[in-house]
């Protein structure tokens, strides 16, 4: 497939000895690496324990969610997807890179497909907004989540469909709502079939950040227009580079093994993710959950304390030139920067000579901006390489679905191979845990703990001795 | 005005002694402030070496560009910032705190105030994407450079130019273009005068991520329709504040102490700003710039190498805390967190018991969705406190222009106050310099220094001695 990954700029050659890897350094990894690709990778993949691996060929499920999207498709001008974390991260994404660009805002940009919004958060102005330009009557609402516990998404789905419920009548919720959630137990699977709902399944063995490949993230792909086939064939064809026991073969475990080496033994807790292309912005973003919740532990496997974690930076190019680069350039030496290259973008915009009074311009002129836009890319890899700065590159030669698929499931292998140089489980969050508890015991949940947390959290405010500044 | 400062969770009572600051420590730079304030901010300010500190007062500046954007708003249904960088910053998280969440969506969510977009990027998806949705009789194109030769910029010019004249005509330039450029010199000036826009001036003491306040920030704001006389006047309240010697009650001045003292004694070399509201979600964005590009510095006053500058960082609660949350509060403890709560929110959505069936969601039931919100934020910054983690929160009344105003006013006197601090320049950005200079070589500007640089490029790209991996 069109995509490329280039590493040069992390060696000692590039970069100098203090802050590059030598390749004999990186090249040693490839015994430890071929041991966790047999006693980890395929241990967790064969054994059905994590199942994000497979789902490119769940040839079912794809027919399953194209068939329902149809439906749905037939339906509505408006697909709501209520659902957060690892339920909105994945849609945006693939939604940002593969519709038109301002796909929500003009309705001959988007022809027949319907609009997509993701309503990823408890804030009353957002929900309240979305309702002031819906029709209820041409809505559909896909609620995504596992268990039905949580509570952002829970809440949403109380507001949206006490709203279709009043203006439609109860006959209306069967068709307004579809479910994405667990295919037997849980809140949300009860409300399901209690009203008759729609509903696709979210396997077990498969989390949120590495869910966008099962229904929760073809769904809204596939009805909003995007050929989700296309997006499962790319991630299969880049499964076969990502099963490549050697190291220095195979992308996603070189860059989880680069990564791992610049933060362990070079200092660089921070991991840029920095597309030079719109279209793929919101791909940093997803990046941006899958990198830090996966990797950002306390704990090792053997139960020792790490604190382990680099901390995921989403950046846009040429945009943060003007924003970041001043930083990433002068800075402490703290970065591995990841940058993503479209080699042919979609749509041509030439730069005409129009100035006839101002020949200093004219070198400006006659190019392409997608020729310019790479151009920066280009000089700005070279200025960080000079400066001493680590960075790698992938370059795709276009942005396809083919590529979209390829390049969300090399992250993802690269992340979950992470966890095993990092000798942590990237597949759980329990950081997480304290604050739910204390935002359940905030709402009135009322169970025996919950009043023991409300009562700490009581007492920590009470700690707060000093007035907040008044201005 | 409505906004308050709450430091308690830095202090050592709150994190523990090994990442908190003792209140005696604070105190302790009392003094160094204090002189900071007379021999650096005063001196700055007073000399008219730096600009943004009285723009609050420009009342003539404001009627200027009220008077400007009544015509324009008589004259388009869409304005278009053609900016990068501190030219496009500023309006967006302007626009997005205080117009219609859906604003750009949806006809009757703006009424009769104009969309507005911003094209930050030289990409052309992004830009032919812009010209399938606009109607060039009915748009108008604000360019937006101090010195007219930002490449970004001034291409996107060229290009829509040429799509105005081809199709209006010369005459329609005058009426589709206005300029936002240096009073008196600079190719965007030569090509306003030469084809008759309106302009309006960038102060030469003002730098760009310091503009939102001058026509830069103002004219989109006052176009979109949000009153820029109570911005103005928020950002002139928020001085009062912000121009207190005593460290302890200037809030500018004691987060940008707070931040260093974390950085430079305790490690914490990230600055989260993490708003509860979607409205304030590009003010991190906004910030992100002022912070990095103003602090991330090689060289200090005095030429040492120190390599400052904290990275900062933008996340939205509660979306993150299902992405982020877990690295913050397990991961690294290399972080200060800036919260920033909304006490009051616009909009109301109250969350209704819907679910019969499952008295188990009860008790998410009853409150209103703000509610919710401050309550996430409240358990995730009591979880992030217990497990020793730095953060500090300011709370707004309501998102108002004013508060708008104040805040962004705010956090620009502490990026000047915390430059003092680290004894850096934060009014330069050499880093640039080198990638643009490569840039200017690649697109063939052809000077002697630019065959250099082309050749050194040439090298570089040579000296790539290992193939990508190709999947």
């Amino acid at each position: 497939m069109g995509i490329r990954f280039d590493y040069n700029n992390v060696l000692d050659a590039a970069v100098g000895r203090e802050h590059g890897l030598t390749l004999k350094q990186l090249e040693g990894l490839s015994k430890q690496a071929a041991r966790l690709h047999e006693t980890y990778i395929r241990k967790i993949r064969e054994s059905g324990k994590i199942g994000f691996f497979d789902l490119p060929y769940d040839k079912a499920l794809a027919n399953r969610v194209n068939k329902l999207a149809r439906e749905i498709r037939g339906n509505c001008d408006t697909f709501v997807v209520l659902g957060i974390g690892g339920s909105a991260l994945g849609p945006i994404c693939v939604h940002t890179a593969l519709r038109h660009y301002y796909h929500n805002f003009d309705s001959a940009a988007r022809g027949k497909d319907p609009r997509l919004f993701v309503v990823d958060n408890s804030d009353p102005e957002l929900i309240a907004s979305l309702l002031d330009i819906i029709d209820l009557k041409k809505t559909v609402f896909n609620v995504i989540s596992k268990s039905g516990t949580t509570p952002e998404t829970m809440t949403q789905f109380m507001v949206f469909f006490e709203q279709v419920a009043s203006k439609l009548g109860k006959a209306g919720i069967a068709k307004r709502f579809v479910a994405t959630t667990d295919e037997s137990k849980g809140f949300l699977r009860r409300l399901a079939d209690e009203y008759g709902l729609a509903t696709l399944p979210i396997p077990d063995n498969v989390g949120g950040r590495f869910s966008e490949m099962t229904a929760v993230g073809l769904l809204p792909a596939a009805v909003s227009g995007v050929n989700i086939n296309q997006l499962l064939a790319g991630a299969a064809e880049m499964d076969k580079a990502c099963s490549n026991p050697n190291l220095m073969q195979n992308p996603a475990y070189l860059n989880a093994a680069i990564h791992y080496l610049l933060d362990t033994k070079k200092g660089k807790s921070i991991s840029v993710m920095m597309p030079y292309s719109n279209a793929l912005r919101d791909i940093a973003d997803w990046y941006r959950q899958l990198w830090a919740e996966s990797l950002g532990k306390k704990f090792d496997q053997k139960g020792n304390i790490i604190h382990a974690g680099q901390t995921p930076v989403k950046a846009l190019g040429a945009t943060d030139q003007h924003s970041q680069v001043q930083l990433y350039a002068e800075g402490p030496n703290d970065k591995i920067i990841n940058f993503i290259e479209v080699e042919n973008f979609r749509r041509k915009c030439s730069i005409p000579k129009v100035f006839k009074s101002l020949p200093e311009l004219d070198f400006m002129t006659g190019s392409d901006m997608g020729q310019l836009l790479n151009y920066e890319l280009a000089a700005t890899e070279f200025a960080l390489t000079q400066a001493n700065r680590p960075n790698v590159r992938f370059t795709i030669d276009k942005v396809t679905p083919q590529n979209i698929g390829g390049l969300l499931y090399l992250f993802e292998v690269q992340t979950a191979f992470a966890g095993g140089l990092y000798g942590i489980d990237a597949f759980d969050q329990p950081g997480v845990e304290e604050g739910k508890k204390a935002t359940n015991a905030l709402m009135g949940r009322g169970t025996k703990a919950d009043k023991e947390k409300s009562r700490q959290v009581a007492q920590y405010l009470k700690g707060k001795k000093i007035k907040p500044v008044q201005c």
